[in-house]
């Protein structure tokens, strides 16, 4: 492994950790999300929160100042004010820290020059001391096998997504929204202004980590374009790589200049690096997060044959509308397969082609289950998309949504065909909590969970599209 | 007023109405969806359920046979098996009614010889009587301002959208996902099969309607091109039309002829025809709720200046990418502006540039109310978009949503310039209840709400060029 994998290996997993500039009297004030978050991790270590106030926060003692703490320390997390960030810096070095990181904010993504100084001064105390910085304005890490999150919502559970992002903001929606729908992660940073270590770091360290399977990316910036380039090749190749890059138009790079003092470059040069390398490029982390619940669950669909099943002719319409639009191909249903599906069931109400409208026969459950056996069976077909829209049903058939489920579900464990499901997500009264459980039960159940028609397409589209790439005969 | 709008109006009024084929033994039936609806809207003439085996409904009196019902009838929904529909047909047309709609499937849709010969006899029947017919395989009429609905959870109010649709499903999805979102229609058909009342005489109908100023369709396919072409250029004109085309690929067209047996035409025949007329074609029903949004709240933007809003940078420049990719642009923040905010805000953790992110004074409800104004104040913004992301907050900071809420309210109330607003939507224990009750109350303000950044954008963006196109001098 190379230096930098174990000087970040060894942040990942840190001893214990100083929580420096925690508020001690308000558990509302932002600097508690952290505490809050290792607490609720139960990290295994010693916790040394540090307030000039001193006394003691849940039970733990309160250090006045870094050096009051016992010992050395391993990590630190700080959220004093920008002014005396370089002191706290030599204070953390001073008691051995490896590192400390900063998400307090107003450094160089200010623009003012007074303290854009005030970084370049982190940056030099970095290389003087030999302690590594995180940020500053960012949210740190999170690193399940650890036990360190900023964040006490996140999964508990290790997976083998590594995700490096320069938004604190962005990296919270991915992991929430992501989480929630079963993705599981390895190491994540968000790292904001990068004032020592940056992309190139993280993106050396994700390649080497055995855990990391998938690599995501929310960038604004590169620091070091030259180092930048071959490593993210290299992350595409030996891994797949996914990347959101943030600041595309005039005014989106003025933000990325003042969200994390980024050169946001041009996109049509990330673009062309992405083909060639085959990484793949999405629009927006809404985008990633439909890319990082299919390569956790439908790593390859196996090709472009649909078989599309669920109730509603105009819903199966648009449906295949979407699948189609984006290169796929639903077989015909062989006379064959038309006649199994009518000894259990019937034409009026239904479509028995493909697309499938089940409607009809959708609330006996013994026939749904038959026909979602026979259909996966169907060797032509390469990946299932079963779709519901609660929206549109009424709430006498809430029930058949569940059944719909288990029949999927049940398909999936014989067919051994990858099973996309597709439960359209509206914000209605009653709705909502039969969404919420109906989606939580398919994602137990490890699926991949989509909640718009042109979502799921999209997301299978972009796989599907890298699989054929990764198949390609090298030239 | 042309003689079909006269057919038409009388059908969307009906004085009474009969539920031939009602299930009255299981209140979970698909059938009892129409009485339910009925009754819940509290529709103010006679209401007569037939069924062959009497008795009683909610303390009705269920008539055994059409012709048992007293006096003549004006309008019958039938839910009666195929096979029986004839029969029934000649027996409304016997007692008067000036139109009969058949939810029953199982006619051409299945592509079976003998029941397309069904479906021709509705027809024969319908010209011989003179009684119209809605459907079969439809879900027929929802006129809130008479009352008549099938689905009892749609709003009860009035509003200025038609909407045309050949899909029972999609008229519901649309209905209910707008209809929460503040959209109100002046009159809605699904009308499946089309077997004699047609796409045409509802657009007529529309084009006449003066209640109706936006009209919304959902084709699968025409039944009379040459009528409809001409029609569907004065709807353009005359009115706002948009259009889902369903079928666009081969298994689209397949399934729009198992669907309502309609002949999907040439996908690119419909791009034509919308681009010369200036309709607004949208992909799927997702972008038609959201277009509907857009032209129910913010009719006309007025330009392509944006003001973005809201907290987070990571999501300001992400928000930033969706609108320049589209054509959009965000003026730079003056030094004035600036200096005005810069009296009551601060730069560390804010980004006081377009986009603004105003995370770190966001909690700060005085401040933000004041920003807004001052923002919103700016001559050279066209419109301003605030937008939230509640799966990014941590849960003490709901409040927050709220404050956000109400700042967004107020500023639009005192700068009368458009302003929409971007709750994103995701399924995340906790969030749920928040984005709803958020989400109700910006709408109940009648902002125009949306549940993604992409979706705002794109929205936006056809809403904008629509007007741009209008405005252009005719040549």
């Amino acid at each position: 492994m190379s230096k930098i994998y174990d000087a970040l290996d060894a942040i990942f997993h840190p001893r214990n950790v100083a929580l420096v500039g925690i508020t001690t009297s308000n558990p509302h004030h932002w600097t508690r999300t952290f505490w809050s978050a290792m607490r609720e991790f139960e990290f295994k270590g010693p916790l040394y929160p540090v307030n000039p106030h001193g006394g003691e926060l849940n039970g733990y003692k309160v250090y006045q100042s870094v050096d009051a703490i016992p010992g050395t320390i391993d990590y630190a997390i700080g959220t004093v004010n920008a002014k005396i960030a370089p002191e706290i810096v030599k204070q953390c070095a001073a008691k051995g820290a490896k590192a400390i990181h900063f998400c307090t904010a107003g450094f160089a993504e200010t623009g003012q020059e007074d303290v854009k100084g005030l970084q370049d001064e982190l940056t030099r105390l970095a290389h003087e001391t030999g302690i590594r910085i995180l940020g500053p304005n960012c949210m740190g890490i999170y690193c399940p096998e650890s036990k360190v999150s900023f964040d006490p919502n996140f999964p508990k559970e290790s997976g083998h997504v590594g995700f490096i992002s320069q938004s604190g903001g962005n990296t919270d929606y991915v992991i929430m929204e992501a989480g929630w729908r079963g993705v599981r992660f390895s190491k994540v940073i968000s790292f904001g202004n990068a004032c020592d270590l940056n992309e190139c770091d993280f993106l050396e360290y994700m390649i080497e980590d055995p855990q990391t399977e998938i690599i995501a990316m929310y960038l604004e910036g590169v620091k070091d374009g030259k180092r930048f380039l071959p490593l993210f090749k290299k992350a595409a190749k030996e891994k797949t790589l996914v990347l959101v890059k943030g600041g595309c138009g005039e005014a989106g790079a003025r933000a990325t200049s003042t969200h994390t003092a980024s050169l946001a470059g041009n996109h049509a040069i990330w673009e062309t690096l992405c083909r060639q390398s085959n990484a793949i490029m999405v629009h927006n982390v809404e985008e990633m997060v439909d890319i990082l619940v299919t390569l956790s669950f439908i790593p390859d669909p196996g090709g472009r044959n649909a078989l599309l099943i669920g109730p509603g002719g105009g819903a199966s319409v648009l449906l295949t509308d979407e699948f189609e639009r984006r290169g796929f191909r639903l077989p015909r249903v062989t006379a064959d397969i038309r006649e199994k599906l009518m000894g259990f069931t019937q034409l009026a109400g239904n479509m028995l082609s493909n697309p499938v409208d089940y409607s009809q026969s959708m609330m006996d459950s013994g026939s749904l289950e038959k026909a979602v056996d026979v259909l996966t069976d169907w060797d032509e077909i390469d990946f299932c998309v079963g779709f519901m829209r609660p929206s549109q049903m009424p709430r006498e058939a809430f029930a058949a949504l569940f059944m719909w489920g288990d029949a999927l579900s049940h398909a999936y464990d014989v067919s051994h065909k990858p099973v996309a499901y597709i439960c359209e997500n509206g914000i209605i009264p009653d709705r909502q909590k039969v969404i919420f459980e109906l989606v939580q039960k398919m994602v137990a159940s490890k699926k991949a969970v989509y909640y718009s028609f042109p979502a799921a397409a999209e997301a299978l589209r972009m796989v599907v599209e890298y699989n054929e790439r990764r198949r390609l005969p090298k030239t």
